[in-house]
């Protein structure tokens, strides 16, 4: 992830993000953390598959998993 | 990425574009950024799968899910 | 595994985490070790598959399998 | 993509190829510029699937989808 | 592979292993050797897919074919 | 691809060569080039899948998805 | 491939070994040359599918299809 990437994140930490993920899940959660490789720490999250929401907390999540992440709007 | 492609991308930076991804998914939205590893942020995103489009806002896309980005007539 | 990510990693040495894999098996057992390539070393592991329990004891488990590994609330 | 491969591209620049991709989609199109990662951007485009084949314009190809490239018949 | 991943296999040379495998199989062995790439040579290997167990003797098992590798309990 | 390999390729340049791909196609054609990546080179070349057989003339083939080159017997 | 496996595979040099290939195929043959990349070079091979075997010659395999080698035993 270079520069350009990393700056954008690092503006939404603490922010609610959605995750798309190559399996089709999808992953919601207040993002802590992030690397280089994508890899991220969420708070609070809930993973949504066929359907069925679940919580699972406090995660980390690998980065090559992810297809997406949808940010929040920009508060003006 | 090396440099010719980064050029290229560099030149459509705020315009739209469409992405076909390697999980059959159409992407539609505004270049904002994107890195060497072809990772990229888009603004009034869409996506469509199955004949269904679903509004996803801002988002980063990881680009090892990309098959290619379509991008629009250079204005002349 | 950058150090933000190695830092968490590590505060959760010894304590109980599920991991979900990419081939939807989940995991549980006592982190004792990681390295930079999230491979992990953990004891008292038990693997669920299609419902299914088994208990596999002290495993090194590779780290380009994991899905998300879901850690334990801190303690206040 | 080394050197002996990066001379035949050049050569190649400006003239029509037929792309097979690993999905199994054919993709036809003015070869314009390629980086070493066999990334590639094309002008004209079509992309053949399922027997349907549907004009993409100017695109740029991520090189790790490609499966073999067809190139033009050298001019004697 | 990093240290203290390292360490852990160094301990578990001439020892009984029980590795699964990405593609569902068991493979069981005495553990004579490995590389930073988690590639492992066993001796007295059996491998069993779908209920039937075959031995296949001394092998080179390619480290990224791993899911986890399950290690004998420590004397104590 | 390292030096003992890349000789026994240089020695079978201009030879006819039979690949089998990943995606259990077979390819024929005569070797022109290669790089480290063993992406390869070849002219009159045919594709074979599924018992059809079609003529691709000279393509350039990404590496990555080679099962196995058969070579040609060397003369003696 | 590291220093360990590589001494290995040097003194397997001109004997037959059997392959398991990731696409369920057995390959057997004797072995030639490698590389770092666990490429190899066979003579002699033989190629198993299905039930179905059939004489493949002389090839180079990529290494990034092997799941593992099972090696003849020592002479004593």
């Amino acid at each position: 992830m270079a520069d350009e990437i990393s700056t954008l994140m690092m503006k939404n930490k603490n922010k609610k993000v959605l995750l798309r993920l190559r399996n089709t899940h999808t992953v919601t959660g207040i993002l802590k953390d992030f690397d280089i490789h994508m890899n991220l720490t969420l708070e609070d999250t809930e993973e949504t598959a066929d359907g069925k929401t679940e919580k699972v907390g406090k995660i980390l999540l690998r980065g090559d998993n992810i297809l997406l992440i949808s940010l929040p709007k920009e508060e003006s």
